[in-house]
Protein backbone atom coordinates (compact mmCIF):
# COMPACT_ATOMS: atom_id res chain seq x y z
CA UNK A 1 0.00 0.00 0.00
CA UNK A 2 2.78 2.55 0.49
CA UNK A 3 3.44 3.70 -3.04
CA UNK A 4 -0.52 4.76 -2.84
CA UNK A 5 -1.23 8.07 -2.04
CA UNK A 6 -2.90 8.40 0.93
CA UNK A 7 -6.45 9.93 1.12
CA UNK A 8 -5.67 12.81 3.05
CA UNK A 9 -2.57 13.74 1.23
CA UNK A 10 -5.03 15.19 -1.58
CA UNK A 11 -6.35 17.17 1.24
CA UNK A 12 -5.97 20.82 0.47
CA UNK A 13 -3.55 22.71 2.65
CA UNK A 14 -6.07 24.81 4.39
CA UNK A 15 -7.94 21.54 5.72
CA UNK A 16 -4.83 19.97 6.21
CA UNK A 17 -4.01 20.67 10.05
CA UNK A 18 -6.71 18.07 11.76
CA UNK A 19 -4.79 16.75 14.43
CA UNK A 20 -6.03 13.54 13.63
CA UNK A 21 -5.04 13.39 9.92
CA UNK A 22 -3.66 16.77 8.71
CA UNK A 23 -0.29 16.02 7.17
CA UNK A 24 0.21 19.44 8.45
CA UNK A 25 -0.26 19.11 12.11
CA UNK A 26 3.10 18.54 13.10
CA UNK A 27 2.24 17.78 16.95
CA UNK A 28 -0.74 15.49 15.59
CA UNK A 29 -1.34 11.92 15.05
CA UNK A 30 -1.08 12.45 10.96
CA UNK A 31 -3.31 9.75 10.09
CA UNK A 32 -3.42 8.14 6.59
CA UNK A 33 -5.89 5.83 5.14
CA UNK A 34 -5.52 3.64 2.17
CA UNK A 35 -8.01 1.15 -0.11
CA UNK A 36 -7.52 -2.20 -0.16
CA UNK A 37 -9.91 -3.42 -2.12
CA UNK A 38 -13.49 -2.48 -0.86
CA UNK A 39 -12.36 -1.64 2.20
CA UNK A 40 -10.30 1.37 3.73
CA UNK A 41 -7.25 1.33 5.89
CA UNK A 42 -5.70 3.02 8.61
CA UNK A 43 -2.80 1.76 10.55
CA UNK A 44 -1.52 3.31 13.49
CA UNK A 45 1.22 2.43 16.34
CA UNK A 46 0.44 4.28 19.75
CA UNK A 47 2.86 5.63 21.31
CA UNK A 48 3.88 4.90 25.38
CA UNK A 49 2.24 7.99 26.43
CA UNK A 50 -1.58 6.72 24.84
CA UNK A 51 -2.20 4.30 27.81
CA UNK A 52 -5.36 3.82 29.11
CA UNK A 53 -4.02 1.50 32.18
CA UNK A 54 -0.33 0.14 31.76
CA UNK A 55 -0.01 -1.78 28.74
CA UNK A 56 -3.58 -0.79 27.10
CA UNK A 57 -4.85 1.76 24.51
CA UNK A 58 -6.88 4.97 25.86
CA UNK A 59 -10.43 4.64 24.57
CA UNK A 60 -10.10 8.44 23.06
CA UNK A 61 -7.52 7.07 20.70
CA UNK A 62 -9.37 4.25 19.42
CA UNK A 63 -11.96 7.12 19.04
CA UNK A 64 -10.32 9.44 17.39
CA UNK A 65 -8.41 7.15 14.72
CA UNK A 66 -12.12 5.31 13.98
CA UNK A 67 -13.58 9.12 13.42
CA UNK A 68 -10.70 10.50 10.99
CA UNK A 69 -10.60 7.52 8.93
CA UNK A 70 -13.94 7.21 8.99
CA UNK A 71 -14.23 11.05 7.26
CA UNK A 72 -11.16 10.33 5.24
CA UNK A 73 -13.14 6.78 3.61
CA UNK A 74 -16.52 9.08 3.33
CA UNK A 75 -14.21 11.50 0.97
CA UNK A 76 -12.80 8.61 -0.97
CA UNK A 77 -15.84 7.14 -1.27
CA UNK A 78 -18.13 9.88 -2.83
CA UNK A 79 -15.42 10.80 -5.13
CA UNK A 80 -15.42 6.45 -6.30
CA UNK A 81 -18.94 6.80 -6.12
CA UNK A 82 -18.96 9.87 -8.63
CA UNK A 83 -15.62 7.98 -10.91
CA UNK A 84 -13.43 10.75 -9.77
CA UNK A 85 -9.75 10.82 -9.02
CA UNK A 86 -9.50 12.37 -5.42
CA UNK A 87 -7.58 15.58 -6.88
CA UNK A 88 -10.60 16.43 -9.03
CA UNK A 89 -13.16 19.53 -8.59
CA UNK A 90 -15.16 19.82 -7.30
CA UNK A 91 -13.08 18.82 -3.57
CA UNK A 92 -15.33 16.53 -1.58
CA UNK A 93 -14.48 16.33 2.50
CA UNK A 94 -16.76 15.23 4.95
CA UNK A 95 -17.23 15.71 9.05
CA UNK A 96 -18.49 14.11 11.61
CA UNK A 97 -22.23 14.16 12.60
CA UNK A 98 -22.22 11.18 14.96
CA UNK A 99 -19.60 8.52 16.15
CA UNK A 100 -20.49 5.29 17.98
CA UNK A 101 -17.66 3.05 19.17
CA UNK A 102 -18.14 -0.58 20.52
CA UNK A 103 -15.04 -1.47 22.97
CA UNK A 104 -14.90 -5.21 22.68
CA UNK A 105 -12.19 -5.88 24.34
CA UNK A 106 -8.43 -3.91 26.31
CA UNK A 107 -6.57 -3.10 23.01
CA UNK A 108 -2.67 -4.05 23.66
CA UNK A 109 -0.56 -0.73 23.06
CA UNK A 110 2.70 -2.95 21.67
CA UNK A 111 1.34 -3.50 18.18
CA UNK A 112 -0.37 -1.38 15.47
CA UNK A 113 -3.98 -0.84 15.54
CA UNK A 114 -5.70 -1.50 12.31
CA UNK A 115 -8.93 -0.42 11.15
CA UNK A 116 -10.65 -1.61 8.36
CA UNK A 117 -13.32 0.79 7.44
CA UNK A 118 -16.39 0.31 4.48
CA UNK A 119 -19.29 2.32 3.39
CA UNK A 120 -22.40 1.67 4.36
CA UNK A 121 -24.55 4.17 2.96
CA UNK A 122 -24.19 7.32 0.51
CA UNK A 123 -27.73 9.17 0.69
CA UNK A 124 -26.68 13.01 -0.30
CA UNK A 125 -24.54 14.35 1.04
CA UNK A 126 -24.94 12.06 4.11
CA UNK A 127 -21.97 8.30 4.58
CA UNK A 128 -22.21 6.18 6.54
CA UNK A 129 -19.00 4.54 7.16
CA UNK A 130 -18.41 1.20 9.43
CA UNK A 131 -15.57 -0.24 10.81
CA UNK A 132 -13.40 -2.89 12.68
CA UNK A 133 -9.89 -2.18 15.07
CA UNK A 134 -8.10 -4.88 15.36
CA UNK A 135 -4.65 -5.29 17.27
CA UNK A 136 -2.25 -8.39 17.40
CA UNK A 137 -4.72 -10.14 14.94
CA UNK A 138 -7.11 -9.56 17.55
CA UNK A 139 -10.47 -7.61 17.10
CA UNK A 140 -10.63 -5.06 19.98
CA UNK A 141 -13.73 -1.98 18.69
CA UNK A 142 -15.95 -1.39 16.19
CA UNK A 143 -16.78 1.81 14.92
CA UNK A 144 -20.08 3.37 12.78
CA UNK A 145 -19.56 6.83 12.03
CA UNK A 146 -21.93 9.48 9.99
CA UNK A 147 -20.38 11.64 8.30
CA UNK A 148 -21.85 15.14 6.40
CA UNK A 149 -20.36 16.66 3.18
CA UNK A 150 -18.23 19.47 4.54
CA UNK A 151 -20.00 23.20 3.16
CA UNK A 152 -17.81 24.51 0.57
CA UNK A 153 -17.42 27.90 2.22
CA UNK A 154 -15.17 26.24 4.42
CA UNK A 155 -13.01 24.70 1.54
CA UNK A 156 -12.83 28.26 0.19
CA UNK A 157 -9.84 29.97 1.82
CA UNK A 158 -10.70 29.43 5.73
CA UNK B 1 -14.86 23.90 42.96
CA UNK B 2 -11.36 24.35 43.06
CA UNK B 3 -11.44 23.61 46.49
CA UNK B 4 -13.06 19.83 45.53
CA UNK B 5 -11.06 16.59 44.81
CA UNK B 6 -11.15 15.79 41.59
CA UNK B 7 -12.39 12.20 40.86
CA UNK B 8 -9.63 11.80 39.28
CA UNK B 9 -7.22 12.21 42.35
CA UNK B 10 -8.61 9.43 44.05
CA UNK B 11 -7.50 6.57 41.96
CA UNK B 12 -4.44 4.82 42.66
CA UNK B 13 -1.30 4.90 41.53
CA UNK B 14 -1.49 2.36 38.60
CA UNK B 15 -5.04 3.33 37.03
CA UNK B 16 -3.54 7.12 37.34
CA UNK B 17 -1.66 7.01 34.24
CA UNK B 18 -4.88 7.11 31.56
CA UNK B 19 -3.58 10.11 28.63
CA UNK B 20 -7.04 11.68 28.89
CA UNK B 21 -7.55 11.94 32.36
CA UNK B 22 -4.21 10.20 34.21
CA UNK B 23 -2.84 12.57 36.96
CA UNK B 24 0.58 10.86 36.81
CA UNK B 25 0.53 11.01 32.67
CA UNK B 26 3.03 14.34 32.10
CA UNK B 27 2.15 13.55 28.51
CA UNK B 28 -1.73 13.48 28.61
CA UNK B 29 -4.53 15.59 29.53
CA UNK B 30 -4.62 15.24 32.67
CA UNK B 31 -9.10 16.12 33.02
CA UNK B 32 -10.57 16.69 36.57
CA UNK B 33 -13.85 15.99 37.09
CA UNK B 34 -16.16 17.68 39.70
CA UNK B 35 -19.73 17.07 41.14
CA UNK B 36 -22.01 20.32 40.66
CA UNK B 37 -25.53 19.25 42.18
CA UNK B 38 -26.65 15.89 40.43
CA UNK B 39 -24.28 16.49 37.48
CA UNK B 40 -20.70 16.14 37.02
CA UNK B 41 -18.44 19.22 35.33
CA UNK B 42 -15.10 18.67 33.09
CA UNK B 43 -13.30 22.00 31.53
CA UNK B 44 -10.98 21.80 29.55
CA UNK B 45 -9.04 24.17 27.33
CA UNK B 46 -8.12 22.84 24.10
CA UNK B 47 -4.35 23.43 22.72
CA UNK B 48 -3.85 25.02 19.62
CA UNK B 49 -2.97 22.18 17.56
CA UNK B 50 -6.60 20.39 18.84
CA UNK B 51 -8.12 21.53 15.73
CA UNK B 52 -9.83 20.29 12.81
CA UNK B 53 -9.98 22.83 10.74
CA UNK B 54 -8.94 26.27 12.19
CA UNK B 55 -10.63 27.69 14.73
CA UNK B 56 -12.29 24.18 15.42
CA UNK B 57 -11.62 21.68 18.01
CA UNK B 58 -11.26 17.93 15.97
CA UNK B 59 -13.59 15.31 17.18
CA UNK B 60 -11.44 12.84 18.55
CA UNK B 61 -10.58 15.55 21.86
CA UNK B 62 -14.39 15.72 22.03
CA UNK B 63 -14.73 11.99 22.33
CA UNK B 64 -11.71 11.85 24.12
CA UNK B 65 -13.29 14.04 26.88
CA UNK B 66 -16.72 12.94 26.55
CA UNK B 67 -14.76 9.03 27.37
CA UNK B 68 -12.67 10.05 30.39
CA UNK B 69 -15.08 12.28 31.80
CA UNK B 70 -17.85 9.07 31.59
CA UNK B 71 -16.01 7.01 32.94
CA UNK B 72 -15.13 9.52 36.18
CA UNK B 73 -18.69 10.46 36.81
CA UNK B 74 -19.50 6.47 36.41
CA UNK B 75 -17.47 5.60 39.30
CA UNK B 76 -18.09 9.00 41.18
CA UNK B 77 -21.74 7.81 41.01
CA UNK B 78 -21.38 4.36 42.07
CA UNK B 79 -19.69 5.74 45.36
CA UNK B 80 -22.60 7.77 45.92
CA UNK B 81 -25.11 5.45 44.98
CA UNK B 82 -23.35 3.28 47.81
CA UNK B 83 -23.24 6.36 50.22
CA UNK B 84 -19.55 5.46 50.21
CA UNK B 85 -16.78 8.56 49.63
CA UNK B 86 -14.18 7.92 46.80
CA UNK B 87 -11.37 6.70 49.14
CA UNK B 88 -12.96 4.43 50.61
CA UNK B 89 -12.49 0.41 49.69
CA UNK B 90 -13.40 -1.47 47.64
CA UNK B 91 -12.22 0.71 44.82
CA UNK B 92 -15.09 0.98 42.34
CA UNK B 93 -13.14 2.05 38.49
CA UNK B 94 -14.64 2.09 35.46
CA UNK B 95 -13.92 1.20 31.12
CA UNK B 96 -15.98 2.08 28.72
CA UNK B 97 -17.94 -0.83 26.95
CA UNK B 98 -19.35 2.07 24.10
CA UNK B 99 -19.14 5.59 23.24
CA UNK B 100 -21.97 7.28 21.21
CA UNK B 101 -21.28 11.15 20.38
CA UNK B 102 -23.45 13.93 18.47
CA UNK B 103 -21.49 16.63 16.93
CA UNK B 104 -24.25 19.00 16.92
CA UNK B 105 -22.44 22.26 15.59
CA UNK B 106 -18.70 23.04 14.75
CA UNK B 107 -16.82 23.64 17.91
CA UNK B 108 -14.52 27.06 18.77
CA UNK B 109 -11.53 26.29 20.00
CA UNK B 110 -10.80 29.26 21.48
CA UNK B 111 -12.91 28.60 24.61
CA UNK B 112 -13.09 26.27 27.26
CA UNK B 113 -15.06 23.39 26.44
CA UNK B 114 -17.41 22.11 29.67
CA UNK B 115 -18.90 18.99 29.75
CA UNK B 116 -21.45 18.10 32.24
CA UNK B 117 -22.52 14.39 32.59
CA UNK B 118 -25.16 12.98 34.41
CA UNK B 119 -25.51 9.22 35.52
CA UNK B 120 -29.03 7.64 34.10
CA UNK B 121 -28.92 4.12 34.96
CA UNK B 122 -26.95 1.90 37.30
CA UNK B 123 -27.44 -1.55 36.46
CA UNK B 124 -25.50 -3.92 37.94
CA UNK B 125 -21.91 -3.43 37.22
CA UNK B 126 -22.80 -1.27 34.07
CA UNK B 127 -23.75 2.53 34.33
CA UNK B 128 -24.91 5.00 31.41
CA UNK B 129 -24.04 8.15 31.57
CA UNK B 130 -25.25 11.26 29.04
CA UNK B 131 -23.35 14.15 29.09
CA UNK B 132 -23.76 17.54 26.86
CA UNK B 133 -20.34 19.37 26.19
CA UNK B 134 -20.61 23.47 25.91
CA UNK B 135 -18.03 25.95 24.50
CA UNK B 136 -18.99 29.40 24.92
CA UNK B 137 -22.44 28.93 26.17
CA UNK B 138 -23.30 26.98 23.49
CA UNK B 139 -24.33 23.09 22.92
CA UNK B 140 -21.85 21.62 20.50
CA UNK B 141 -22.05 17.48 21.33
CA UNK B 142 -23.82 15.82 23.36
CA UNK B 143 -22.46 12.13 24.48
CA UNK B 144 -24.04 8.79 25.53
CA UNK B 145 -21.57 5.96 26.91
CA UNK B 146 -22.06 2.63 28.55
CA UNK B 147 -19.65 1.72 31.08
CA UNK B 148 -18.31 -1.33 32.96
CA UNK B 149 -16.91 -1.80 36.38
CA UNK B 150 -13.20 -3.00 36.41
CA UNK B 151 -12.68 -6.48 37.45
CA UNK B 152 -10.81 -5.57 40.51
CA UNK B 153 -7.87 -7.76 39.09
CA UNK B 154 -6.74 -4.91 37.10
CA UNK B 155 -7.03 -2.82 40.46
CA UNK B 156 -4.34 -5.14 42.13
CA UNK B 157 -0.84 -4.59 41.24
CA UNK B 158 -1.18 -4.80 37.31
Amino acid sequence: MSSQKAFQDYYADEVSYCYGCGRLNEQGLQLKSYWDGEEAVCTYRPLPQHMAIPGYVYGGLIASIIDCHSTGTAAAGAYRAQNRAMDTEPALRYVTASLHVDYLRPTPIDSDLVVRARVEEIKGRKIVVSSELTAGGQLCARGEAVLVQMPEEWLEGR
